[in-house]
């Protein structure tokens, strides 16, 4: 059973709700915040009852972030072990998002910057209103592009040179902008909705053959294409036994919708 | 010489031309024409006289993919051993395509999904008309988005997050849509006479570089960029001592056309 | 201190500004020139002063690629250990754009062909005018599309789909389709204006923290995504001991802009 206490956590039909909080200051990360999200996402890996993951803030924003005060201040005084161990947890936040079986789906509205920027990237899926910003803004407060995997994720979503240009400006990327560079997968508003939409659709599907795409989209990363294609074919190999491939079959012959179980 | 019974092939100037059948079911695939498929792409690495590949179907379709009742019937009755001779020779299939010298252009029209799809996918340029619609609808049949390589190559053509989406939703992507986003190259109608112009182009051209071009595209796909570049400083100094090499220079000279000769 | 003999060089407040020249014939490259920018970018690596690099070319162009005369008859002629001598200095002019700490800009008008494109491309960013004409034209001598990493790079900037028609065919890439491909970041006219705006702003920035975004875009190329995480966890976490971390903090808590030293 997941609690949260430094997020708010809802799960209701299949689909896990994660509510960034604090909207008075758009929703900002803390050290709390990013243990206790790093904490659920790896313990997801066992709750069956969990099928997709939605991401979402407060209040008309995403994430602005780790907050100023309560994160950088402190950071500007830490030997480099409290830093590791501060960079470290961060990135575990990102390997756990991608590690978990769940689809992962951001629907994000206003400010998404900095941590919260990269909560999306590390999402399989992102919907956006047209009033998204998304800004990986580290360069502006003097830290480097290379944050939570960004220099890795951004340029196999948007291409090489859209990233490096995002990265070392730290500029905002408008919504239909990311949208066109395929950064959104489709603009939205009100976006939870259609977030939970899509959702649903994953919730009622194949959920076992949900998680081996989540997998193999994952552990295909640096695999040779021969590799990829061998991995592939036994990730497959594996659906071809669950219940819900018959399912899907039988449905067929009798032309009706297939209804799946997950199994 | 290639010949076929479970797909039409022919040979005319350089560009050898597999046609998928089937009209009455959009072209699906058996395990037949699966096999043939593999066992001519794995041929045509040994084939000289076969400059190009251009891979459509018939009567206003593409391919529906493996056939419901001739594959997905008999698997849901297999045991794990001869579920993995399945995948594994549907990803040899993809292997294939990707290991012999040809370029190969596919030319889309109408419906295009599952393993057809993944032919498209496997392919090194794509042309579909107005009316293709391209689906890797494995999840509507209870599988996982992972077939033949869809999670490592989907991703490298489309993007992380669009290739996401359209695996885990199995949903169509439109021809206009799969412009926009790069699966395919171009929108053209009629179709197969646009992949053909493609086809005759490549064909009178450095058909033994555009072999080098095939291998190294497919051979970088998991190098290091040094590693990349040095493989490059090789293959192009091999390309550097062929006749054509010579030939365009000549022909820069005396202000003509190179007539190349692929040697 | 950075000189040059083959092409114009001139430092001005902490941005480089390489200029290809030989207007006359379009700025091709020679013999000369590829082994002096070679030389000039591994120098690089040791020029603190140097913040951000521009390539430009001369009168409307920037770059022919190898000149025909000067380059292409003499390889004609050579033996495979010349070749190879060659072949391996142009890939590694640019493994040292790659490796030089600077983020590099291309400002792209006119033609922009062959070894000019792969220049670009092995760019950070680029700019081009509406008037820009990009080929990857190897094949048009009778080469490979295999030429100082173009298979590596080309498709993780524009998509795999692309990157193979552009390298097959040899064909131009105007400007619109390469800003909307993602070759380009953007259109600008007039391209080298825009290129020292954007320039200035990074020379003005976080300078060291820019040196490491560029290091682990990278160095991350063909890492696995948990060891690119770690990665840049240690990365980010030696910017977080820069001044310009603690400069960013303090000029947000007084309410005033950054002024950031580079250190």
């Amino acid at each position: 059973m997941i609690t949260a206490e430094h997020f708010a956590w809802e799960l209701r039909d299949g689909v896990g709700h994660v509510t960034l909080t604090g909207a008075e200051r758009k929703n900002p990360l803390t050290f709390e915040s990013y243990a206790e999200l790093r904490d659920t996402f790896r313990a997801l890996s066992y709750e069956d009852d969990v099928k997709v993951i939605v991401i979402s803030g407060s209040e008309g924003n995403f994430c602005s972030g780790g907050d100023v005060r309560d994160i950088i201040g402190p950071l500007t005084e830490m030997d480099m072990r409290g830093l590791l161990r501060f960079t470290r947890m961060t990135g575990d936040l990102v390997k756990a998002i991608r590690s978990c079986p769940q689809p992962v789906i951001s629907a994000i509205d206003g400010v998404c910057v900095g941590a919260g920027a990269m909560i999306a990237t590390a999402s399989d899926m992102r919907l956006g209103t047209p009033r998204a910003k998304i800004a990986f803004l580290f360069t502006r407060v003097g830290l480097a592009g290379c944050d939570m995997g960004a220099c890795a994720m951004l340029p196999r979503i948007i291409g090489q040179g859209r990233a490096a240009e995002l990265l070392y400006m730290g500029r905002s990327m408008g919504a239909e902008e990311a949208e066109r560079w395929g950064f959104l997968n489709r603009l939205a508003d009100p976006v939870e909705e259609a977030a939970f939409d899509l959702a649903a659709q994953l919730a009622s599907g194949p959920t076992f053959a949900h998680s081996m795409t989540k997998t193999m989209l994952d552990q295909e990363w640096d695999m040779s294409l021969p590799a990829a294609i061998e991995a592939e074919a036994q990730a497959q190999a594996i659906c071809m036994q669950t219940q819900d491939f018959e399912r899907a079959y039988h449905a067929f012959l009798a032309k009706e919708r297939p209804v799946f179980e997950g199994d």
